[in-house]
């Protein structure tokens, strides 16, 4: 119960991240619609895509998938609003990123894909959502050049397999994976954070 | 039967639009039939993926993968010609988006995949080979900033579960869906008839 | 297990070959590796997902996912080096283009996939990698407009697929598939061959 509550507080996070983006591109309404979407169910999609789980669940949950036009929707309308918001957005953003990679790897668990699986399709889904949005719109994703994004996912996923492993209710390992996820990421941002370029390692 | 014959109708506007694409980009041939392939049969691709028929039934039958390359290997020698003729390629792509949601709405209902599930995997049948097309030539999707496009794919696949729920026959569904689908596509092609942009929506 | 060891040859060509796009685009450690990474298992994964493989091998495996890893890691801190052997490394990408060609198409036979779809996942299991890598950095998928590369590709998996139903051994087609595909990919290099572009048609 917590976790689908969780889960769609996450959908409304990427989703309104890939509404902004839309906005921003200066799309219709309806194409405001389609990258919002594809960033708020993308990386569920994918993730059950991996797992075997035909059709994926976003697409047939009226509230996951009802949560994720609604939100766009919204965003389109209030875009004005929301354009001085992008500092929550990104802070929405990395809750949903900790909320999808734990309940990714909860799921993947759940689906008996294995430890080192579980915690791949955990990550998948917390960045796939970003990818889709960035490959649609025509970007290199955010993930592949700016701060600290990919390995809070990792680290969340494995955090609540290893919990998993170690005895501890999937409840616990949930909230676990995604503080540390999500908070890991959050600082990173906070304190602009980021892995060592090419340049770097000349020196 | 009936349904087979329009589904290669409708593989051969989609891959017609794809293999243009590829000539105005001044792929070779090889690059040219990889894209034409793609926008052919991508979007079914997609819709067995999602609904887990494996292998994809693109990939398994000779006429669809057959007419595919055909398409693109003729419009690569008479691309001279089909230069003057895009407006009947437009019209050819809104009757394959149309036949698209149709068939793929049928497709996921026989596939037990629910209500919501396939009114959304035929809507992605018909908008998937046009968004693979864009995205490997490099172009934001044309889906994302133009005239309508996938509401006509949404409402036709919203048809056809809605006219099976009713009891009306596959078949009659699928021309109703297919034509209402297609017709609003051209209709909105012929009148510039678009939805509101962000700009718009501040005034 | 000589497959599986080919295999392993294959993903350390294919994630090199990402990880120096990775490094030409300036990424950090993580961006590279993610590009590596997707090079040198997308291919894999794109056959699996089609063959209803669940979870795919490449996320299951240690071996095979600790060796994308491995292999973008040493490229990102060797890059320098690397970056003269750019030869050597195209030169392993058809060793692997041709390896997962035909590798492809053996798992796909195993999973009764039937002939045409044998050839085709297999050559998609050998141009997916690269497919994905260009679309993440955001540039026009090399396939499209160089040299041959995909008809080797398929030669190679078709050679596979035609061998195992005329009685030779798994490992007999396996060799001669790769040979025929990478060789023929190399030569195409060597000499430059490449297909007729719309320009040359029209002539």
């Amino acid at each position: 119960m917590l976790l689908k509550i969780l889960e769609l507080v996450g959908i409304v996070a990427f989703a309104a991240s890939g509404a902004l983006v839309g906005v921003s591109k200066r799309f219709d309404i309806f194409g405001v619609c389609v990258v919002g979407v594809f960033t708020g169910i993308g990386g569920g999609i994918v993730r059950d895509v991996l797992l075997g789980i035909h059709p994926p669940t976003s697409l047939t949950s009226w509230p996951l998938f009802g949560t994720a036009v609604g939100t766009s929707v919204i965003v389109f309308f209030l875009h004005s609003t929301l354009g001085r918001v992008r500092r929550e957005i990104l802070a929405l953003d990395a809750l949903g990123m900790g909320l999808f990679a734990s309940t990714g790897a909860v799921i993947a668990l759940d689906a008996d894909a294995g430890v080192l699986a579980s915690v791949l399709i955990g990550a998948t889904a917390a960045i796939g959502g970003g990818i889709l949005r960035d490959v649609l719109v025509n970007e290199v994703p955010l993930l592949l050049h700016r701060d600290l994004y990919a390995i809070p996912a990792l680290l969340g996923a494995a955090l609540v397999v290893a919990g998993t492993s170690a005895g501890l209710t999937g409840n616990t390992s949930l909230v676990i994976g995604t503080v540390v996820a999500s908070g890991l990421r959050l600082l990173a941002l906070w304190r602009h954070w980021s892995l060592p370029g090419p340049r770097l390692s000349r020196e």
